[in-house]
């Protein structure tokens, strides 16, 4: 018994340790998250709590103005969660990264939107259900530093069956104001390196999951650039499964911070900043009016209004039938997110 | 049968007079609506085409810097309309007065949009309709100059059984960025005198289901002060219906430009216009996720966007967690956001 103890403390320690790091304590508790090790809730949990860490710290890094505002909230129907903002920095105009760990019983409203991924056998329109996730939009001042957001996510469902349902979600994608196509080449393959450690199937469809999902259908175009999108996905295994999501947020700060090394000095006029506030509204008509997380959250109540709205830019702008001339550098981006293009092969 | 040609030689004459004060020719052709004259159609398009070059020519008068462009435009399924916007004037950042006249097969998603007011017999998910309308929503520079919304629309379908059913709908709200009680009692006492000469229940019951109808749910506030909003309206007859909306089209004008004259040159702070940017990213909430006439032409096939999000303001804002100081006047106009007043008595 005595090595088995000792092993059992140490794990404790560590995981103190790690907590530490952590931009607040977890939703759950250090004892709990430790209790939990092993099981899928408790792993996810401690994925999402570094990877905030990680992306603020090296956001905090590259901005060297601002700080992050941490704040932490509880959900009255169960779990809470820690928002980390970042407003009117040097390179920053406004970056978020927030952490979520939800539970309880999903109201008929929400079982509705949930029901267009899962067919479900509800109690009620009740059903017990955990999701935690660590999501992020990050906006820079200058309009040749892209916008990036990311989104990785878990949930559990109960049945009232009492069978359990389980699946992931999530994906990382690029939305520059000016095609850099180095920066798009450099985005897109270390996204696909970090699925092809898994299996080379995953980046060229969950790639197209992606430019599918963020389409502004009233516009006839794209969000941006694209990256990767997934969601519902329950297979082959949940430890394999985990292991991709765990690729892909670690994969987030190697995709993004070399581009905003490249480009947070460069200089740029007021045209092209006029440009990234036009962009800036579609971003706003996109998360609005289609994202699903965005309007899964408005819908859900006691969910936090400040933290789900925290991916809308500082600033936009909406201009009537503003259109770029040909051949232009705002015309280029167009052509783009109307016609996505492959930007490993 | 000469008195009765030489009449309708001068109503022709009259209907040409009138056509030639309109911003653009109607969409049906002067010669149609002439025919139309006696039919709702007919007189429900007149109303709308005067109505908004009655609105654009005081605004510009008002504005005494841009001008309105004025865009024609069709709908390659039936129908069309006249967009009028003026941009970066003077006193107004953004002023559209829209006019469509649309008709032509409600679409089976469109219809699930219509079914929300009427339950319809459709012919494999398809119902013959017509639509028109005048819609406007004017953005001033000056904080202090409240932005106003109007929209009056008529609608006619025919059922799969031959039955026709059709209904008015319509409103004027103000949304101002500091509260101006005299302003807001002047604008509403305005808009219930329109209502008293046709029924002194109509102000009471429009004013609740205007403050009903523009909350943002999950802010917990109303959009702005509001005014009237009433819609499905087909009794007591289609000719007191008119009446009633004529007199709501001619009370736009009275309703706002004296408090735009009152306001235009007062001074402003930087905070201020911070604070008026503020609520303009309320203004683009409600308008991208609960205006139903926004997700209807968004989701309608054919319909132009250009002329559906002319509504958005050229600018707004987004911060993190804003919240005004107590008893400060950008709490005072939250508080009335959140519990709307009486008014007029």
């Amino acid at each position: 018994e005595a090595p088995a103890q000792e092993q059992e403390e140490q794990e404790e320690q560590e995981m103190r340790r790690r907590c530490q790091r952590f931009m607040a304590p977890p939703v759950s508790g250090p004892r709990e998250l430790w209790r939990r090790r092993r099981d899928m809730r408790g792993r996810m949990e401690l994925l999402i709590m570094e990877t905030q860490a990680e992306v603020c710290r090296a956001l905090a890094a590259l901005d060297g103005g601002a700080a992050f505002t941490v704040n932490t909230w509880e959900r009255k129907e169960g779990g809470g969660g820690i928002s980390c903002v970042l407003q009117d920095g040097n390179v920053f105009e406004k970056a978020g990264v927030n952490v979520s760990v939800v539970f309880g019983q999903l109201s008929a409203e929400a079982v509705q939107q949930m029901k267009s991924r899962k067919t479900l056998k509800d109690k009620d329109g009740k059903v017990p259900f955990c999701a935690m996730g660590v999501s992020s939009v990050i906006h820079p001042k200058n309009p040749h530093v892209p916008t990036v957001h990311f989104n990785y996510r878990y949930f559990e469902i109960e049945e009232a069956d009492g069978t359990k349902q389980w699946w992931f979600g999530g994906g990382t994608d690029l939305t520059p104001t000016y095609l850099n196509k180095e920066d798009a080449v450099h985005f897109h393959k270390t996204l696909k390196e970090a699925c092809d450690k898994h299996d080379p199937k995953l980046y060229p469809k969950y790639k197209k999951w992606c430019d599918d999902y963020f389409y502004i259908k009233h516009r006839g175009e794209r969000r941006g650039i694209g990256g990767i999108f997934f969601d519902d996905v329950d297979s082959p295994s949940k430890e394999e499964v985990f292991q991709f999501v765990q690729s892909c947020a670690k994969a987030i700060v190697p995709c993004y911070v070399p581009i905003v090394k490249k480009h947070r000095h460069d200089p740029f006029t007021p045209e092209e900043k006029l440009w990234q506030q036009l962009r800036r509204g579609r971003y706003v008509e996109f998360n609005l009016v289609y994202d699903r997380g965005t309007k899964f959250g408005l819908a859900t109540p006691g969910s936090r209004i400040e933290s789900i709205l925290m991916s809308l830019p500082l600033t936009a702008r909406w201009e009537y039938m503003h259109t770029p001339p040909e051949n232009s550098r705002e015309a280029e981006i167009l052509e783009v997110l109307r016609n996505p293009k492959d930007w490993v092969h």
